[in-house]
């Protein structure tokens, strides 16, 4: 719907904005050029909601199922050593659709990912950096990151006793855990998955600890702690307390959690992972992302390592729309505005399509977003009414006195004022009307060069009402709209009246 | 590829804008809920193309061949009686690729349209000027729009002697005029196509006609010309004129030809059509449209009648492209700017990772795009060839004396010149500065008003080189970044210099 598709546009701007603030190129990746087997292996039980096109001649393909294995095959497909890339496009999932909280079947993704050989976390500390900025200019509410390192919970699981082929299905049954209770998530360990009790009971011991990110790292890197003595977890601390530095540094470590209880479902994650929700709504993570160095080397036979986010935009339109809505509604009465439209030129009277044509034309020649009335002979209360309903600022009025007297009328509809500018100096074959040859003369008599111009309309001013600069044929109008829009620039998405009021 | 991305976005920014401009809403369509059945007897002889998808429990689906259809979809599903959108997004067509003419199997669309009921050719009229304004706004070259109108083709086979049933093949035939000579034309219509010779010659004397609209019109509407007297033709040629007198108000006559050979081939087109080529080139038609008025009633049974245009982008895309290339060659020795980065913040000596990323967050912060070396002690000729290579036109410097001083370089690359600014006024901590904490009290000391804030930092100069502002912390080297960055603003596409030249 249009404006849903208004919220997306401004959605959109704003996170191509950080990403671009941050040297990011973009790429494109194709949608389905990818066979089944490419995409096996990287999505876990995930897999089964993989598209499949039909085959059609000897071609097996797949819909993208995300943006971040397509990106990983680019890399090693073109033998790039180093990107910054983000990627804004549409990903497909053979999924039962959850309008509510933002699931469908094909939706946009955002995505943000830096790969190369570089200082240990200096490209993870910049990608949750681009995150933390995305969140704070969307101005969605009160977010939080939660954070965890794909090593912690490898060594969490290894002291607690679990086998390491069981990982895996293990902490896709602590994935749960945002979800369900930990009685729930231990009995699927238990009964489902045949861990003993006691093995499960040393598993909730971690997944409960939680807290800022320089606190919980202090207590877990006491030399008594069990994972300051496991030799992977240690590995993981180290790189941590490198990356909590890179945050504060960046003025980003603020809203980090670190929580032992994340662990992202996805198998290609080798690295720190991270996944943000809203606090105090129930819309499920609204980005996630991580660090993955083996996924572009299971394309070319050589690694390189990698790390980025992917921003779940629909849950944030959602979001928007639903907060835009309830200001529409109590600031203004209105809806959400669809277009952008700064003028609708308007006219009493037969006969003036071709005018209004023409003066809509030299607006947008100008830049200026116009519309005209597409009726013959449209009713005055009609044009006002579109204008107020689709919120739309201006309007450029004419009648029959006016067209004589070779001036429009400008009228603020938000402020209910009107003035009276010069048209345009030219007639309608394109040719220079009457006041501007007027104009022209007299510009010649004062010798002719550019200072002089608008002194000679000015001179001319009592007998034509014509301000129009001689020497560009530009009327008072496009001038003057183009002062009056910039006032209104700021506004991307702003409110009509609802159709109701427009009528009263 | 990053620089082809580049060259897009600057195309989609065009194309987008004149789509605004005229207050069109933004729609998207599904790409792949149509169902096989919903696409078939809308493409002709082209239905061949469709991509299906596999049958997946139930769904037998295919992706969209181009935005028409679901848009026709998208106005039937929803009652839509009236609407001016536009549609940017990937189409898809079982096609061998031709790269070098802009063929590829999936590739982007961006499509305007208008449906509703309105007066005559009103709506036509808006959808060609939105293509003009387009055309002259890309600078791909001179281009023609060749024009024709379906009861214009049809009148002149009923004329000729066609029977009605050998319409569309017959059409499709003349639609091969672009390519090959009437003799080729002439000999699939009478040898594969059935038609005797006379009837094809009486064809041929029809479809060598084009010329500048008005003129052309006047001609076929002289009492004794058959188009003239034929009652659809008539229709048609009343149509043109209404329509003609519509573009000469909003000037976009101009690249008009009136063209008799013109022959879209898919089969929904009801009234005026028109096709977009380039002068001198051979890429093809890179814009085509027309009146499609039964298109919506096929899916709801309710006709709305509609208009619009189809720009082939990808074609677009290559133009460019190649004339940036060019350009970038002949004029700065270089290739195209793959990111907008306006500040490398490069640092001298060890240690500095956290001050370089600390600098770069400030002026994200400020909206300039900035990077930041990852190495932990980068070489000062790599961090300023990375500069020059990708065409970076600031750095931020500093070593352990600019540290010390608490200042920073500004280098203009494209200058050669270096000035000094204060930095800024927070420690890596983000408290306050010691010269920021002078500032306040000085600042304090003058009566702490708004107005007063930067004198305090200017009386505090000679001790400390600080500028920083007491109230904000900001120091000069943000304010200074945003005056600079702003005179290069306007350079959305520039071009990099060759990694050789960096290095000589």
């Amino acid at each position: 719907m249009p404006d849903q598709m208004a919220i997306r546009e401004v959605a959109f701007g704003k996170i191509t904005g950080v990403f671009k603030r941050h040297g990011a190129v973009s790429i494109d990746t194709p949608v389905f050029e990818l066979s089944r087997e490419t995409l096996m292996g990287k999505y876990g039980e995930d897999s089964k909601l993989i598209y499949d096109l039909a085959d059609q001649g000897g071609e097996i393909l797949s819909l993208r199922y995300d943006l971040t294995v397509p990106f990983a095959r680019f890399v090693a497909l073109h033998g790039v050593g180093n990107i910054k890339r983000y990627h804004i496009a549409k990903v497909y999932r053979r999924d039962q659709p959850q309008m509510a909280r933002g699931r469908f079947r094909e939706f946009f993704q955002c995505d943000f990912d830096i790969a190369g050989s570089y200082p240990s976390m200096v490209p993870d500390a910049e990608v949750l950096k681009v995150l933390v900025e995305i969140l704070d200019d969307l101005q969605l509410g009160e977010y939080e990151i939660k954070l965890n390192h794909r090593l912690l919970l490898d060594s969490m699981l290894d002291i607690a006793g679990v086998p390491p082929q069981k990982f895996r299905p293990i902490c896709s049954a602590i994935d749960k855990l945002d979800k369900e209770p930990w009685e729930v998530v231990r009995a699927e360990m238990v009964e489902e998955k045949g861990l003993p009790g006691h093995v499960a009971d040393r598993i909730g011991e971690f997944v409960v600890l939680r807290g800022q990110p320089l606190e919980l790292l202090e207590k877990l890197t006491e030399a008594a702690h069990p994972l300051a003595q496991h030799p992977d977890s240690a590995v993981a601390l180290e790189e941590l307390r490198t990356m909590f530095g890179f945050l504060q540094s960046m003025g980003a470590l603020g809203p980090i959690v670190f929580d032992l209880s994340l662990a992202r479902g996805l198998d290609y994650y080798t690295g720190v992972i991270y996944e943000a929700v809203l606090k105090g709504g129930n819309v499920g993570s609204i980005a996630a992302g991580g660090r993955y160095d083996k996924l572009v080397g299971m394309f070319s036979g050589k690694d390189v390592p990698a790390v980025g986010v992917s921003i779940g935009i629909e849950r944030v339109f959602a979001i928007m729309e639903a907060q835009l809505r309830l200001q529409a509604e109590q600031q203004a009465g209105g809806t959400i505005r669809e277009t952008e439209t700064e003028a609708l030129v308007a006219s009493i009277g037969g006969g003036m399509q071709p005018r209004r044509m023409r003066i809509c034309s030299e607006l947008w020649a100008s830049g200026i977003k116009a519309e005209f009335g597409y009726k013959a002979n449209p009713k005055m209360p009609d044009q006002l009414g579109y204008a107020l309903k689709q919120g739309i600022p201006y309007m450029v009025l004419f009648g029959e006195s006016e067209v004589e007297a070779g001036v429009v009328k400008i009228k603020d509809l938000d402020a209910g004022t009107e003035e009276v500018v010069a048209e345009v100096g030219r007639g309608l074959d394109g040719s220079p009307s009457d006041a501007a040859r007027a104009s022209m003369a007299v510009f010649d008599l004062l010798g002719g060069t550019a200072g002089n111009c608008w002194t000679a309309s000015w001179l001319l001013h009592s007998h034509y009402h014509h301000h129009c600069c001689p020497l560009c044929l530009q009327g008072q109008l496009v001038a003057r709209m183009q002062e009056l829009v910039k006032t209104k620039a700021g506004r991307r998405v702003v409110y009509q009246q609802k159709e109701e009021a427009a009528s009263s």
